[in-house]
């Protein structure tokens, strides 16, 4: 490895933060956020804004089967990248950071490499994947599941958005179809950088966040069926009343989550009665449960304690309950010595750094279990995102990003 | 009075079940039920249809201001008439028997009068209400409750559909705007033969139902602001779940209705979020609490309990909820002889007979502060009601019909 030192390399705040604004230029949408589902024209033009960053800064582009786009620039010594990766589809109403920042800052690692003409042992890759979100098409993290093999490609190509369009249809139409030769392309190890989307960094005052892995997600489809009636004349007694049986889910989970502690969260966010009226008893109800825990068996556990309240539940109300699994993702454990190395780093760049577990989901832990893998958290004002307000301080994407290029420089060296 | 006994008259069955399936053509819908909105096209067709029934009859007919219907057959006395009445307007996706029975029936017992030559001391009328049900225009009971001074009659005419069509542009368009003559016409008794709409006549193996009055009835909505956040990433004691207190709102209700006990029902019938997604926790919740009982004192305990628990929510979970009276109608009893005649008629002519409160509201209970009212109730199978499959079995339907006939020849008699 030649040039400079680690610790005197900084990113370009300014030029960074501007290509951030630029970007959020692509699907913007009213107060200041962004709507980019996947492999929409703005998502196309979005790629086509990036890939020319990427062309600029003189990286060796190729795009895979399923849409995913990495540009590598070489290093001293031939073979697979360090890749920085994220993506850049957003959410319906999301914000301009999550995703977009970890490939802009990654660009930003290449770029300043650039400027101290570093030559790195290994080559460094800048990467972006396709339908991360899942908003339009799921599931999410769609293309960095199939490029590390978790995801079947064809059947991925197949999916369907809810006017019946085909993922492989969408990214012929925005001209993003790729090659097969480009599938699969190893990679010796792998990190993102990311806004954490929860409150936890801002209100314990820390900079950094070093992840220490994703945590295992079960979603749940609840549908159930009771007897519609009047809300008058039917004793309580004679009630077979599916909004109370939704409701009781609802009130058990929040209860679950409060006895198991620890990482354990547990969320009902969606819950459709029929016929939805103020005088007559529900006949239908449909909801969903999402359960997270880091621990794979304490989120088995819960699993099962949802079951049973619902077993109990069917008998007591008198319904008929169905369950469906929506999402089943075990915990992901980055690499140990990535979780230290940001730490490390951090600490010597003088932020307050912390270990925490990811709630979300990201496409870091589609290569956790075959290559070295990191993630570093920055602060999201009051923990939110996936939200026109989602927004992070200008001086915390920079103390990321440094932490970044920092970490990045070190794996690329042989030493 | 003239003509033969009391115990000797009969209505006709297939006259008055021919007259049920023929009013159930309009409107109908697939699966046997009827939707026939109060003051729409089918609404204006349906009226027509009755209104010829009851001026082949010979009844004097009146239309008053807010479009209700009045048919009088004329007594040996002048003065006000012993009123059968009920309605003709149906829910969205409604039956056959509910409010037309009624109706239906009314105009059997002037048949039978008129077949046996029968001559009352006191006129007799048949009537049918404006917007009983209150499905498309708010509030229920709105003929009725005009036509006996509860509520003001210029108000009513401005109330609006959820198209914004008013009640008065609405009654115009049908034809039934009316005549101020005919307003708030005294009555000197009221009848009302109906379904039951409730489980417990059919599951008891009781034919008629004598009404002893009509629970209170409370429906608030309560509005719910919380905090939108990711549902993997915000750790359970930072959240402000505004689906969660929904959920615990409706699961407080069932358990206050259980401890309460007696006549006392709760219902949560509607429930909605906002955004309404598997993993985001909902910032907006909309719900509606039904309370029904027979005492107003305990009914206004129960509202005081769901007010204190809302308090302790709020608190608890740091949630904005604001509550909005939608209705309040205290507790209405029916005049003791009422009830005592209907009991006594109906044991004479062989049934079995019970007294209950009636949970659903009727244009009876608009009478009961200003005259003699009673109510008969008729079972309901599986006690479905405001439903396509709502059914009420010939053999109880003639049962009923009886009931009323006699009832209303011993009150047309000034012995």
């Amino acid at each position: 490895m030649t040039g400079p030192r680690n610790s005197d390399l900084r990113i370009d705040l300014s030029r960074l933060l501007n290509r951030i604004s630029t970007l959020a230029t692509i699907g913007a949408i009213e107060g200041g956020g962004v709507s980019r589902l996947a492999l929409t024209e703005d998502d196309g033009l979005a790629r086509d804004h990036v890939c020319a960053l990427m062309r600029d800064a003189g990286l060796s582009m190729s795009i895979d089967s399923i849409g995913n786009v990495i540009g590598v620039r070489a290093g001293r010594i031939d073979g697979p990248p360090i890749m920085i990766g994220s993506h850049i589809d957003t959410v319906r109403t999301g914000g301009r950071y999550d995703g977009n920042l970890g490939v802009l800052a990654g660009l930003e690692v290449i770029n300043v490499f650039d400027d101290h003409e570093i030559e790195t042992d290994y080559p460094v890759a800048v990467a972006f994947f396709t339908n991360e979100e899942g908003a339009r098409f799921a599931p999410d993290m769609m293309g960095s599941m199939v490029h590390q093999g978790h995801l079947p490609l064809d059947a991925m190509l197949a999916v369907e958005d809810t006017q019946g369009v085909r993922v492989a249809d969408a990214l012929q139409a925005i001209g993003y179809r790729g090659d097969p030769s480009a599938d699969g392309a190893r990679v010796r190890a792998f990190v993102e950088l990311h806004i954490e989307q929860g409150p936890v960094l801002e209100r314990e005052s820390f900079t950094i966040g070093a992840v220490e892995g994703v945590q295992g997600i079960s979603w749940t489809e609840v549908t159930i069926d009771g007897v519609s009636n009047h809300a008058g004349t039917t004793p309580m007694a004679l009630r077979h009343d599916a909004g109370y049986a939704a409701s009781a889910i609802a009130v058990f989970v929040r209860g679950l989550a409060e006895r198991f502690g620890g990482s354990q969260v547990a969320t009902v966010g969606a819950i459709d009665l029929e016929p939805n009226l103020v005088n007559v008893i529900a006949r239908h109800a449909r909801l969903t449960v999402d359960l997270r825990n880091t621990d794979d068996e304490r989120l088995n556990a819960a699993e099962t304690e949802l079951t049973d309240f619902i077993d109990e539940l069917r008998e007591r109300e008198g319904v008929t309950i169905t369950t469906r699994s929506l999402a089943r993702f075990p915990p992901v454990e980055f690499a140990p010595a990535m979780i230290a190395a940001v730490e490390r780093i951090a600490t010597a760049q003088g932020h307050r750094v912390r270990r925490l577990p990811s709630g979300a989901g990201h496409d870091a832990q589609s290569f956790a279990p075959n290559c070295p893998t990191g993630m570093i958290f920055v602060p999201s004002v009051d923990g939110i995102s996936h939200n026109i307000e989602e927004f992070t301080h200008d001086a915390d994407i920079e103390a990321g990003a440094n932490v970044l290029l920092a970490l990045v420089h070190q794996l690329a060296s042989a030493d």
